[in-house]
């Protein structure tokens, strides 16, 4: 179950928290780094300094330009966010992530990714809005800036309690059908506001929160590929009735 | 309840450990540090970097010769112990142990010690028999010690929570978008019917299951009034676009 949780740093600045990243990583049992467009060189004297012997994960880390290549292939993406947003999504504690993953690790294909944001600014708001859920750590409010790395250590360490708490129950039985991937959720996204914009339902000029809005609510029900596939359907329909413009 | 929990350091070698375990007090709202004989200059450049913003805490911290000394008004005594020793200990988990904290603390006047021991060697069995209780934070037993900050970050936690839950009688907040009616859905998905037969997507004569499974998939997400608004939208949208039929 472990080796199929992915640790996603966004934007790193310092290599010593990829390298303390990396030691709260393998101290709990987790393999899987992904690197997306760190702004510092990451293997440096000080990431092997704070990795404390765990830097065998940075030499295996996948680098990656965007988010959407760290988890294209993952079928639960939760970002880690300290602020709550305008626009709020469905927030889980760090507890009732390590309690979902059992399940849902339990199909094989089945990916998660924990998304961790830049050591000042966090995670954008287009970030946080690809992800099914925000995880916030409860912190001091007024002191509530965690180090990256002890994020990841909190995260990874209740990732490991859920772990070995599911090593005494029987096995779980996989979902029936398998869950959307993140890669096949954005392709229907992307045809989902084309159609919109199409039927003159949308204008990319004054968003309104509708495609943040349309997001939140389908990612909350967690779609199985055949759902998606249904929706894409009625959006083929659609887009067929759109009369053609002269000049297409 | 916080603010009478004792991290205490035995031995420190590391200012930066010094001050990443000041900043994860401070981030999960404890306050009271001990040191005990550091073997480092307790306050350094390391420290302030690693604190970043917590070397208050460093500050205010007693600094005394003996674990004795540093504990003397405690009144439970936790060690972090990450090996299981000849002379088997009370062991307690990180999650017990704040399950424990609030009726431990209960009195105005009890205090609680978490001891941690020295970043090469840990507690000495000396120290250790000092202590109610050990903690052992699980870890990968192919790599299991943990930076010291790191540990202090997972029991500081685990402290925090604990408080939480039991502040938690507090009433809950309602939530801030009214969730659609069980009418609103019947009438969205009678909507979503029609407009789905009009575009030709669906046939009643041979449902193939597609508005069970479009009912469950839309259920799951427990739909708010905004968001069947918004879908009620697209469908006039769309239904726009159907060509009337001469005999309409």
């Amino acid at each position: 179950m472990l080796e199929r949780i992915r640790i996603v740093l966004i934007g790193t600045s310092h290599p010593g928290n990829i390298g303390g990243t990396a030691r709260a990583m393998h101290n709990m049992g987790l393999t899987d780094l992904a690197l997306v467009a760190p702004r510092c060189e990451p293997l440096t004297a000080d990431t092997v300094s704070r990795a404390s012997g765990a830097d065998a994960l940075v030499h295996g880390a996948h680098t990656v330009e965007t988010l959407e290549e760290a988890v294209a292939d993952c079928t639960l993406v939760v970002g880690a966010s300290a602020r709550s947003r305008t626009l709020p999504w469905p927030m889980i504690t760090p507890r009732a992530l390590g309690e979902r993953l059992p399940e849902e690790l339990a199909a094989p294909e089945s990916r998660v990714a924990l998304v961790f944001g830049r050591e000042d600014s966090g995670l954008t708001n287009a970030e946080l809005q690809r992800c099914h859920a925000h995880v916030h750590i409860p912190t001091n409010p007024d002191f509530s800036s965690l180090n990256l790395a002890a994020a990841v250590q909190v995260l990874a360490y209740e990732c490991r309690l859920a772990w070995l708490d599911h090593q005494a129950d029987e096995p779980q039985a996989p979902a029936e059908q398998p869950l959307a991937s993140h890669e096949e959720l954005e392709h229907y996204f992307a045809h989902l506001e084309r159609t919109l914009v199409a039927i003159g339902f949308h204008d990319p000029a004054t968003p309104r929160q509708l495609m943040a809005r349309l997001r939140r609510f389908t990612l909350r029900a967690r779609p199985e590929r055949m759902e998606l596939n249904i929706l894409r359907g009625i959006l083929s329909y659609t887009e067929r009735l759109v009369p053609r413009r002269e000049d297409d």
